[in-house]
């Protein structure tokens, strides 16, 4: 349980911290008061300028993912303003945090740095220690306050944390949310050339982030395939020359669109991140021979799909990449990004709506519905 | 249809160059009589000291391989003795060949270097152009003899020929036949490192082959999974450390057991040598978290299987590479392999038994049954 | 000697085909007239637009390569119409090339695909067999018009061939001339991600090409140090966003000025284009420890510099990559990205003046100086 | 100053510990005797069995290292006991280390996980936090016991341990030294593949090893020029074919001899072992067109070099890649190296004498002179 606030001057007023938390798996959100945490050293207090709603906070709501500590304060990708620090944390640069920084920071908290998969494989993530803010530490657990949709936010030691760059407003960090790094990931393991031609699977906040940076990375022609229509037109906003309704086609349409808006042959690079398993055998299929599929959408189980090892791999001597996680690498370039290309990539016009702690069930229920592209959760303003 | 001799000395008797041949799917093999091509410059007539009969080969009696003109005089891999040259042919030093050389060569014929796969995409393997000596020369089509089961192979001009390494004999070729250059392959894209655990699924020609091969490379650990009982005694001869029948066990045994084997985690790479469709959802599961697993035995169309896309490839972070046929290189790679490793290597122990022409039939019905690890057809034995 | 004209109508006049050509090193270049070759199966004969005047011409000009077979017709990178077609010309699509055509093809002919080089190493810019149109054949060696400023060019069979894409004008492409595939071939090497900063040595073509398409890739920030001012400008208009000028500055002042203006660390990524070999050690050391240092510019041999292996390399965990010639996919992404990119990059402001065949002497001179930054040869502007 | 022993039993008798110690440059070693740290939580008080003279022992004695905090007690690597355990102390695979374990550990201490280097560049040997027992840690700053060469090791929290492999013996391990993981690091960026000629530069630890590990990866050919003679004779037992002495051939006569010895082309990958600049111009020139060198030894600033771009590195298209320190998977994997490969690497044999804490001035003069292969410090011989 959060321990009682004693050792410095409470931020907020006799009300307490409040939070929207989901009790437990299916049960409506509800707002709740918490006493802040006692600060260790290292730690930092952020208050929440803006915390993101993504399809995972969806899946968490309806119990989907295992190892959830039930109740939960939501909200994993977050912006704020330092309200305390207590000691000294450093950037990446080697330079100070103070009070009044407006700050990012990756979800993942305590990536170990002494197991096999950090030091030998060099495979952070994967690393079994991770523990990630909004979705496995539970509202409560020692010390409190570990999601985005509160009033303030608990930064324990060792958290990475990032200021955000000049030109990068909290808007549209946030309107970048996890698709933006988890889209970097993607794109790194993607290998883009000049000139290539791309292929995106999904027109949510992953595959619409991961349209913009094939498109900065060079590709030749990037195109979506996806849903509804008013997504397919964000994507041509962001970076997108081709789209294609996933809704009114079939594969085999599919299949002749591409192969007909690609030379022929396919793109040479594939991205899935539509989180549908059927588009896996699609996907393979779609990519040219010796191309580069990645599979960065398939966060959640939905199921298993029929695929043919020959055909949709061996003969057409394709190469599969699954994309797992964001370490800070990807938040520090999805910074540098959102700062270098911010005029190009109209980020901040993702955001559908905003909403106050008390209609986060609303928030949920518009991201399942597909009726927003990216929802955001402005916990001061109700 | 071949042309008749008219400007050279046949190097046969009045019967012709017998060679046997499959007249259509599914009838049985029958030794015939042809004619020698008239040689064209660049060409070369080789007298066959041995050709392989391998799986493929079965297909190929069976019909299951679409585009093969029939009747058809199998026999992709060969080695034999130059017994013409017609003009002046370069090896990849610049050294000419000459009559009495004894040599192999690939039998991928026709990689045109002008099209978009060869030149733009560099992956030859899916150049359109390939033609296979044995597999899609048909016996009729001009100029002829273009199979290694008969006593003499025209090869034609730009044909990529290689002399055997001094202490390579026919035999240590033969035996290693299509599976060395192919593991060669399988074995490049698995970019294994010193001390990496690597686990082959299947011990047919392939599989013995790469888990030679894993070994030479460094491996710290390499297991088969395969059957029956004698190819796992043969893959502990190749370099095998430890091997699975999958015919007795379960998968869930064999998960079990590969993860006791390999510290808990898994293998850092697997690759698939056995052709079973099956094998590749086990594959994925049994490869450690972002390792790699390389599909490399799926020559053929089996069907489909089912896959978990969460769980088999995206959670894991793991990279899947199909591979598709060989170039030069492999065949390269594998003649100084054979030469380097000969002593370390009991490539010869592999041929289990030779056939003459008229017994290809025997042969066939031997490697479909997995009675042989290796049958080998001997055009002059009869 | 080219042969006569027998079987076709000639395309010219009673004049023959005028060419300029350099006689021998340090001789004034003059124009001579040429009869047409005889055309081969498989050659084109193609009416010259436009041809490139670059580095190398002035280093032939005064006899700095070895191999070069004088009297000379210079240009190796050249667009034409295809006057002719002798036989069936297909490109890398497969389709065939036709009377009419603008197009224009690898300045490397014979690459042999049948050497070490070409089939094991995958090196085929290393290609022993290599000859260059405008360099390495000679004026006086059969069939003759090999070299881009005359009239009509001679392509042999086997010329690999493209058509200029939609929306790539003459001029477009010819401004990018030899730099903009050289430095296809360099980004490729410097494999930058999205966000790196890249620094440029030089400001000539290969230079400013290199600029352009490491913006282009996504650099977050693009460095130019080169001479003269106007080069610099030209710089900033193809892509960077930071420039210094070499000749009024000392080393120290270049390494505090790139180090101030990325991050105190250095470029992740330099490329040397510059030619001079003093740029060498100066780019180790300005490069980020455990960056990468493409060399593309040390085409000619000016000379040995004192590099310092502890401090410029080992202890600096660098990566530094040669970069030799070009291959037909560097041709090929060059045009794809000539015309996915033309409104971006404004290639055709590189042409600083245009000359006729009388004239080249002139613009060799005026190249040398650096009194232009690209200068086309128009053979029938005389 | 290290703190007085308190809170546990002394493991030692009444005259404290016993240490070599380097008093400053250019003086002479003494031994001295220190006082046991106070143990923090995390801390391991190794009981030394063996430490290693390497030469970069002889550049501390010598003073040619910047930011050495003398007196100094040397010794980077080292195998002990584990006398105290304070708290839990867990290795890589999560396992508790005890007391009676006998370890080895990464001599590199403190990379930071949170600097740009870490995080972003993910090149953790440039980190610049790190801290390296035995040479960056005094003899006189708290805790104190950092360096192998006395009889106990303090290793503070964080330390990187690792158990010595069933079949590792003591012997074996420090036999490596610190040679066995800077190879493995140069064989991991030396990316050889099967048959591929490898050639090593110097025949100390390093290129030794380089030669072991070249060999065991499947190098077709390992050639190694070093000298003095019994070193080259060592080369052969660890896995070279091929040596030659540097000492009385000129660079014209090696590269001859190179040549001969590999196919006309030169090694497909060199690495540099030597620690002499002149190597370096000489390696570049001896590794083929487009191969990779590898360059390790350079660990100290030994002066500059002559060096021409063009055809050390421009025109050969070569690929030339620094290596930089070690971290925990070159130890990690030369741990599984040794345990798997000790049946045919003589690791032991490397061993020329044993020294005693007063004969470790005699061991820096025989290293210096050439005049043992390994020489190993053994603190309880005395």
């Amino acid at each position: 349980m959060p321990t009682p606030i004693t050792n410095h001057k409470p931020p907020t007023t006799s009300h307490g911290i409040r939070a929207a938390v989901l009790p437990a798996p299916g049960i409506a959100p509800e707002v709740r008061s918490y006493s802040l945490p006692e600060m260790e050293n290292g730690a930092i207090l952020l208050r929440t300028i803006a915390s993101e709603v993504c399809g995972t906070d969806v899946h968490l709501h309806h119990g989907r993912l295992a190892g959830v500590p039930y109740p939960l304060i939501p909200g994993h990708v977050s912006v704020g303003e330092i309200d305390q620090v207590c000691g000294t944390v450093l950037d990446v640069d080697g330079l100070p945090l103070q009070t009044g920084d407006v700050i990012t920071f990756l979800d993942v908290h305590g990536t170990c740095n002494s197991c096999w998969y950090c030091l030998v494989a060099k495979a952070t993530t994967r690393c079994p220690h991770r523990r990630v803010y909004g979705i496995t530490f539970g509202a409560d657990e020692s010390p409190g306050l570990s999601g985005g949709w509160a009033e303030y936010i608990y930064l324990r030691p060792g958290t990475k944390i990032i200021r955000l760059e000049p030109g990068v407003t909290p808007d549209a960090w946030i309107a970048g949310g996890c698709g933006l790094p988890t889209a970097v990931h993607a794109i790194e393991l993607a290998q883009i050339r000049l000139g290539d031609r791309v292929l995106v699977q999904g027109s949510g906040p992953v595959g619409l982030n991961c349209a913009a940076l094939a498109m900065l990375s060079g590709a030749g022609w990037v195109g979506v395939i996806g849903a509804p229509e008013n997504r397919l037109r964000t994507a041509k906003g962001m970076g997108a020359v081709w789209t294609m309704d996933v809704t009114t086609t079939t594969p085999e349409e599919r299949y002749r669109a591409v192969r007909d808006a690609t030379g022929g042959r396919g793109p040479d690079i594939v991205i899935e991140a539509s989180g549908n398993p059927l588009a896996v055998p699609e996907g393979c299929a779609l990519t040219r021979d010796a191309g580069r599929y990645i599979i960065v959408g398939q966060y959640t189980d939905n199921g298993s799909i029929e695929l043919n090892p020959h055909l949709h791999i061996n003969k057409k001597h394709l190469e599969i990449r699954g994309c797992w996680g964001s370490d800070f690498s990807h938040v520090y370039r999805a910074m540098q990004i959102a700062a270098r290309f911010g005029k190009q990539v109209p980020w901040p016009s993702l955001i559908s709506r905003r909403y106050g702690l008390e209609e986060v069930g609303q928030a949920l229920a518009d991201v399942e519905a597909g009726r927003v592209v990216k929802a955001v959760v402005v916990p001061d303003s109700a």
